[in-house]
């Protein structure tokens, strides 16, 4: 019996992915609506079948369309950024800033495009995403012709599309009831990672998926610090804790575990889990090597993806169909671990899977959507074929074989490029409109990385202020009549602390740009135990505001931010031209004296070793107020036994850099 | 004062990788003859020049040719044979023996340009290559117009083109002596590792490359293995027993490097040798991580290779400074390890230091040959483009940057590519004689596959032989008399032995196949200590000879080989459908009754547990002689007190087998 279809493909090499992994060759496909009819022998095929179209496929591979399991494809727009930084600098430092000054709809529209074309090109027929203004690139995907799963993600933070977790978690829920149901489009839910969640957001989440049986797609166990700090703060590992919180009672998809264990992959496999490994990604970033073999032996679904452009920075799967084979391979030290044809099922059939779509699209059998790419092996870099061993054509694939060997795409039945010419997408349009994005971030940037200030308000956080202090300082031979002072005197003690000071300061070969001092507080008892230590960040400005008899000080603008991070951080981020270190061992009072509040610091300087100061201190609001206080600190350096001739103006930085 | 000059590049973005790392953009680079006259910012260079001919490069990359520092050209031809295999599998298995059957003086011809047309196609000028026939690789690179050190290869074996050591050393001096001084080609000399030549071997080739002042290029510690084996044969390193050959008289390219300890850095840093990091091929091949930032950080000029065709399975350049970029990032924990300026520079101006062309080639210098290309960074996959900082186009290059963005390339002042058109090789008439070689070793390696005989004699070594054995066997249940009666009857005996015998028969699908025996035998002496082991191979034909009277037996075709690979090797290449273990306690005498030779075997089988079994072997020759020793062998199992009703013709495989 003869059946009508569509379209037939034939004169192929057609490579099923099925379970068997059936090859044909010559081989045909049969398409009818956005459905494959039947895969098999071209005779067979032919005999069964009458096509409204043929096409000559030219003894090009016919297969299953890649599976992109892990992305964030508005990131196109800032492919090239920043790159060879710590994950950190590279989030906090350039990232985040960037896309808190100009992610919108239009921007994911755009970026979202240019993604498109480029996994048209590179042979993708499905990917999961994961970013803000998410219906953008729900319907940017579905324009372009491409299958997707789309994650709107929630955050802890406010992100560009939502200035909090409730308001961000009604959004999912309103894309989801939009887009359920979508041909192409599977709405999907993303919690970002549990570092950047509460339990609360992590139980939401997942409740929200399972009420409309939608995927949850997101980050787990990238980094070793994550598990760690994970260990550290809840006595577990990333995927227990997780379960504990409900996530698994979604359908997860879980992108990386670069660095989960044995009882962790058995609880993903038990949930139904799918993973997304992202060996470029994983590399550039530093992140680690994925147990992916170990993975596979369990009988997880894992998937390959190429994470976000930004750090890869790229969407060719064939480039990380290699690395995830290549990988593998030194990790296990055995080149025979995950072989070509492994390789090949993880970016189609596994892949689709691991999105929850594995009954939809990942491999060529009668009744699934029409997803599918030739790819042509018979260029120079392919050249020539050996057919010995039937895994010889998916070695071809994995280890010769580039993105741009493919010719044509088809999603759900419809043509998206046709001899190399995408047909739903203008691409001269769209590197026109991206290098205007791109110019306009430089232009921020370049700004912004000018100035210390810049830099230290984009990190982000609402804790810098500005600051200005009266102060007053003498050095001092011996401490011991100061400490008699300030018990016999009329002053009034507040409160008194003690802390040892470790200071570093940065410079910069702009002297306009001032000092940046990241200390270090370490809180000492009466007992000289430490007590907690504090990490603090401060932007000296470089111009003084004025001095006063005796060399009283109006000093510089201040700006402080807690230090969230580390030293290393931020000497990755700032680029110090050189940086001074200051110890310190510090005694300070605070004070009431005429009505007025003052800091008395007694500082023993040990690195470098400067002896003993006096310092007294007041915070002031204009210079009126400031000159009457700096009558006042003089008054109370007299007090306190200090020799006001000995009064030095310059911090303890100019001292140790040398300007004493 | 203007110059003439014959060509002038304008309208690019020039990268010179010069020691400044200038960059001029817009840029422009004059060409006179071979070299390159002038280089710099487009107004200067345009004002200083008069030219002949002038060429708009519309705002591509101009930068120097890239370096292949380690390849074996002619290998294009073995690409895709055979993969996901253990090294000593895939080499003495299958690349091997296809090489001693096809590389003749045609086959690196063919293999040789259908290479030059993919390094041109891929941006490289100039590459570092080792093979046989080299002088075929030398001539051919010439004509195609690449720049190439060629070593030809000196091994301790034969090749596919000298029957000793010392005729392809004087193969090499001819080939130096013929090539020296050629333009574009610098002969070498490639002893091809330590653990294939002699030091007699490594000190000649030393002496010939140190005498013609020519590179010497060699593997060192490409594999774990082979730096162990050193330290168990030589208590020392590679590096070092290298140094102690001489070897390092000469100027040496190193390849891999991917087991070496800082000591051995720091000789190859003093000794001026330069290193080839294959970052695909050591992970395809699983050979490990190369520490590739230690030795950029002690000043070692590190290249980057892509290794052989078969063993990556492309020349893509591109590909391997991403990989180099990323791999040492996740390897030293730190993902702003080599960053990708750095990664450009191995690519050029390290490579060309590597490859001891520093003066000649590697950077856009007045002076240095004319090598250089054309990239193209405004592909889909590359946009848009950043500029804030001047590391960013090396970061568009390395990380989204692919070989087919490369449209142009110039060597010695001469066009090989322009506007993706080849100039000097026919791409389509070479992939048609590619694809006829890969035909032809498809038959022979099939055939070869289809026949465990064949597979066997593929592995090389002439220890084979054909063997026919008289033997017949009888079950014992006390071995005690026997050992009486061979002291105290007529026998004369000239040798006793005694062994542990551990045998694992592999079984076939096809049981015309027969078994082939992996046995280790370790020698007892008479204080029951192991004083060696000897592994052999055993192919035992399927099929009996005969039976004669008493349950004789004319035994099976036998073909032996000592067995020099381990019995993980030999399972992977034989692949057995089955496995059966057999372990016995082995007494062995060798006597002389009635003027012929027997062996006469008291065995106690411990795996399975069969108890004790008395054997009486001949060897054979002929019908007649093996019938008259079968009369011979039963009066010996009467004499030594054997049951002749309790024989068996069935082998101890046969019978832990489940035949008895």
């Amino acid at each position: 019996m003869t059946k009508s279809v569509d379209l037939l493909l034939f004169n192929a090499i057609v490579l099923t992915m099925d379970e068997e992994m059936h090859q044909y060759e010559p081989g045909a496909v049969a398409v009818s609506g956005d459905s494959i009819l039947a895969v098999g022998p071209e005779d067979e095929v032919l005999k069964g079948c009458h096509a409204a179209h043929e096409v000559d496929c030219g003894g090009k591979v016919l297969m299953p369309g890649l599976v992109n399991a892990h992305t964030h494809v508005p990131m196109t727009l800032l492919r090239g950024l920043a790159d060879d930084l710590r994950l950190d600098v590279w989030l906090q430092g350039y990232i985040w800033p960037v896309e808190r000054e100009f992610v919108s709809p239009d921007f994911v529209r755009l970026g979202t495009q240019l993604a498109c074309a480029e996994l048209i090109r590179t042979g993708v027929t499905c990917f999961a995403d994961m970013y803000y203004f998410e219906e953008k690139v729900a319907e940017t995907t579905a324009e372009a012709g491409l299958r997707a799963v789309c994650g709107q993600t929630v955050l802890k933070f406010p992100t560009p599309d939502a200035v909090s977790f409730e308001d961000s978690l009604a959004a999912a829920r309103e894309f989801i009831e939009h887009w359920k149901g979508h041909p192409l489009i599977t709405p999907a839910v993303s919690p970002h990672a549990y570092y950047t969640c509460t339990p609360e957001i992590l139980r939401a989440t997942a409740q929200l998926a399972a009420e409309f049986d939608v995927p949850l797609h997101t980050h787990i166990s990238e980094t070793l610090l994550e598990v760690e700090n994970m260990r550290r703060d809840n006595g577990m590992p990333v995927v227990p804790y997780l379960k504990k919180q409900g996530l698994f009672d979604a359908k997860v998809l879980a992108a990386h575990c670069t660095h989960i264990d044995e009882g962790e992959m058995r609880t993903l496999l038990h949930a139904g889990a799918g993973v997304a490994h992202n060996p470029s990604s994983n590399l550039k970033l530093a992140s680690g090597f994925a147990p992916v073999q170990k993975m596979l032996n369990i009988g997880l679904d894992v998937g390959i993806g190429t994470d976000g452009p930004a750090s890869n920075n790229d969407l060719d799967m064939f480039e990380e169909i290699r690395l995830a084979a290549f990988v593998a391979k030194t990790v296990s030290n055995d080149p025979t671990a995950l072989p070509a044809v492994t390789a090949v099922k993880m970016a189609t059939r596994l892949g689709a899977r691991a999105l929850h779509l594995g009954p939809v699209t990942g491999s060529l059998e009668a009744g699934k959507r029409a997803d599918l790419i030739l790819v042509d092996i018979t260029g120079l870099h392919n050249t020539p074929r050996f057919r010995r061993d039937a895994d010889n054509i998916y070695s071809q694939l994995v280890y010769a074989g580039k993105a741009s060997d493919v010719s044509d795409v088809m999603v759900n039945g419809k043509w998206l490029m046709h001899n190399r010419e995408l047909l739903t997408l203008n691409e001269k349009e769209l590197k026109l409109h991206a290098q205007e994005y791109a110019r306009k971030i430089d232009v921020f940037l370049m700004a912004r990385e000018q100035s210390v200030f810049s830099k230290l308000v984009a990190l982000g956080g609402s804790a810098e202020e500005e600051s200005f202090e009266v102060q007053v300082k003498v050095k001092l031979k011996d401490p011991a009549p100061v400490l008699k002072a300030i018990k016999n005197t009329a002053i009034d003690i507040l409160v008194k602390k003690h802390y040892h000071q470790h200071d570093i300061y940065f410079t910069f070969a702009d002297p306009e740009q001032g000092w940046l001092r990241y200390r270090e507080d370490e809180m000492v008892d009466d007992k000289e135990q430490i007590t907690g230590v504090r990490g603090r960040l401060t932007l000296i400005g470089p111009s003084r505001e004025g001095d006063f008899a005796h060399d009283v000080l109006l000093s510089r603008i201040r700006y402080f931010a807690p230090a969230a991070n580390s030293l290393r951080f931020y000497r990755e981020y700032f680029k110090p031209a050189s940086e001074i270190a200051v110890d310190k061992d510090r005694l300070r009072w605070l004070v009431r004296y005429k009505n007025e509040e003052f800091f008395i610091n007694l500082d023993r300087v040990e690195t470098p070793e400067l002896g003993y100061y006096l310092e007294i201190k007041s915070r002031t609001w204009s210079r009126r107020d400031a000159e009457e206080k700096a009558d006042c600190t003089s008054e109370l350096i007299s007090l306190l036994g200090g020799q006001l001739e000995n009064t030095i103006t310059l911090d303890y930085v100019e001292i140790a850099g040398g300007k004493d």
